[in-house]
């Protein structure tokens, strides 16, 4: 495959029929159509090689987080993913390559069966850049500001993972055991193939007053809620969830607290007022997934950490940021 | 401007408001609202270092650029540009550097009112990916695969500007007289900042059976309509549109031929039913734009053409193509 339009042949015939796809690859753009009522709910990121992931990680894992971090921001705002767009940037279009990676991502795109619309392929140093398109009815997507004083924060799943899996990448793990060296696949995993929740971003319409997904780290994160709903957040340290796998690997807490303020987990993490808060267990079950209660925001600004004594204290980690 | 964040806040302030946005920068996502019976048209196109333009080519015109190609795109479907997210790759934020690059891209958005709604900054090797979002009637967008045999090939515009300001950008101006420098000039000026014809594809539903925008060249571009619409071509070389500059620059017929081949001029080529092609001189005149007849289509599949005495002759250049 050293042609542009083999390659956007084989895309084509990799796509597949999806309802609200008026016209999807072949044209100078794309036609979609949306039910009335429905707001279009849009979300652009990148992966650059050796930022976003190592220059050998696996294609197949770079396709499949390329939609995943995409359809987290989707999920993250209580929007159902509908369509994407790839902007593709590469050397060269080896098959080799191409076809795993391609298979990455369309794992995670059927699954969710958002419709793969057009893009671009050019040559250049490897980056993608997926533009995730979602809807959601009318003025009821999950915003950054809306959060309310007195509105507890949760966060879904556990934290931690993913920090963790990228600080243990340098080190040798011949003299772990059997749980151990499963618990740093586990670890891997969740770093290589985020799972964005987007089912719990649609079970919380109507009931979270503010979400993010947790991508550059829980204390930047919950900081743009704080800015934008003009509050701050006071959170407790020893209540942020962390995976077995974590415990098993990390035993010194201080450490653990590190890497769960490090972000790339993907989780949600959201405002509920204290009356809709007995709703969640049910949402818990229903997605199959632990929601816990992490701190409270109130007046104020900015994100402040309680030790298991209740003063605070200064965290560990501030979280990614590019540019830094 | 060190930081991501100081460099979005920046883009924040740049951003006017726009109808039709719920939401812009600063969420997971960004919130459009489309009117009732309207389809949404989406476009991606990527701009690398070195390959789409220069490394020593000015910001400005860059920024000016990645919005022209992608609106490009979406006059070539008929549609109006609403929106935009940028995805934006650089090595790192200086502002000497970012502050003219997004004044070229504001320069195009805002003349168009097209709405920045979000996007994303990463550190890398640079490259610009916008997605462009704009919206039709339901059932109006100009596709590739409405051309009927019959139907006369246009193109607006002239053709070979751009090429031949990338042919002479090797060569030395030093012994060009006064009206020679200003072609020249005028060439950059196409190949720098290319317009994208919005109000000519606009003026075009209903009339064009079929369009596309010429960016890789007009050989490759057409036969896109040929492939979707099951038609061959049949142009004039001889009636292929040059510029005064072109024509001041470029005395030899066959080299001019070449770059008139050559893509990169972002002009609209379509096909128009022979009962509708007397509306053309109107929208010609509205539109400020030279809409010539260069051809037909007919039977058969590929781009053909005819020289001066009408025998079928070999093109000398397929345009462009990535990953060659």
């Amino acid at each position: 495959m050293t042609s542009e339009f083999a390659f956007i042949d084989a895309l084509i015939a990799r796509v597949r029929a999806h309802e609200g796809v008026v016209r999807g690859i072949g044209d100078d753009g794309a036609i979609v159509r949306f039910a009335a009522g429905e707001e279009c709910v849009i979300s652009t990121d990148t992966l650059v090689a050796g930022v976003h992931f190592p220059l050998d990680a696996a294609p197949a894992d770079i396709g499949y987080k390329c939609a995943a971090v995409n359809l987290s921001d989707l999920a993250a705002m209580g929007a159902t993913p509908r369509f994407c767009t790839l902007a593709l940037t590469m050397p060269s279009l080896d098959p080799g390559y191409v076809d795993p990676l391609l298979a990455g991502l369309f794992a995670l795109l059927d699954s969710h069966q958002v419709a793969l619309i057009g893009g671009d392929t050019t040559r250049g140093p490897m980056s993608l850049t997926l533009t995730a398109i979602g809807s959601v009815p009318a003025g009821s997507a999950l915003r950054r500001d809306g959060a309310r004083a007195g509105d507890a924060v949760y966060v879904s799943g556990t934290l931690g993972d993913a920090a963790a899996a990228l600080a243990l990448r340098g080190m040798r793990s011949g003299s772990y055991d059997g749980e151990r060296n499963l618990a740093r696949t586990r670890l891997q995993q969740r770093l290589a193939r985020p799972t964005p929740r987007v089912a719990l971003g649609l079970a919380l319409r109507g009931i979270a007053t503010a979400c993010i997904d947790v991508s550059d780290g829980l204390a930047a994160d919950l900081g743009h809620i704080c800015r934008a709903s003009g509050l701050a957040a006071v959170l407790e340290a020893d209540a942020l969830p962390a995976s077995r796998a974590l415990l098993t690997l990390i035993e010194v807490p201080a450490q653990r607290l590190t890497l769960q303020l490090g972000g790339d987990d993907y989780e949600l993490c959201f405002s509920v007022p204290a009356q809709l808060e007995d709703q969640l267990a049910a949402i818990a079950s229903a997605t199959h997934l632990p929601l816990t209660r992490i701190g409270a925001l109130g007046p104020g600004d900015g994100v402040h950490f309680l030790d298991s004594e209740g003063r605070l204290m200064t965290p560990p980690s501030a979280g990614f940021e590019h540019f830094r």
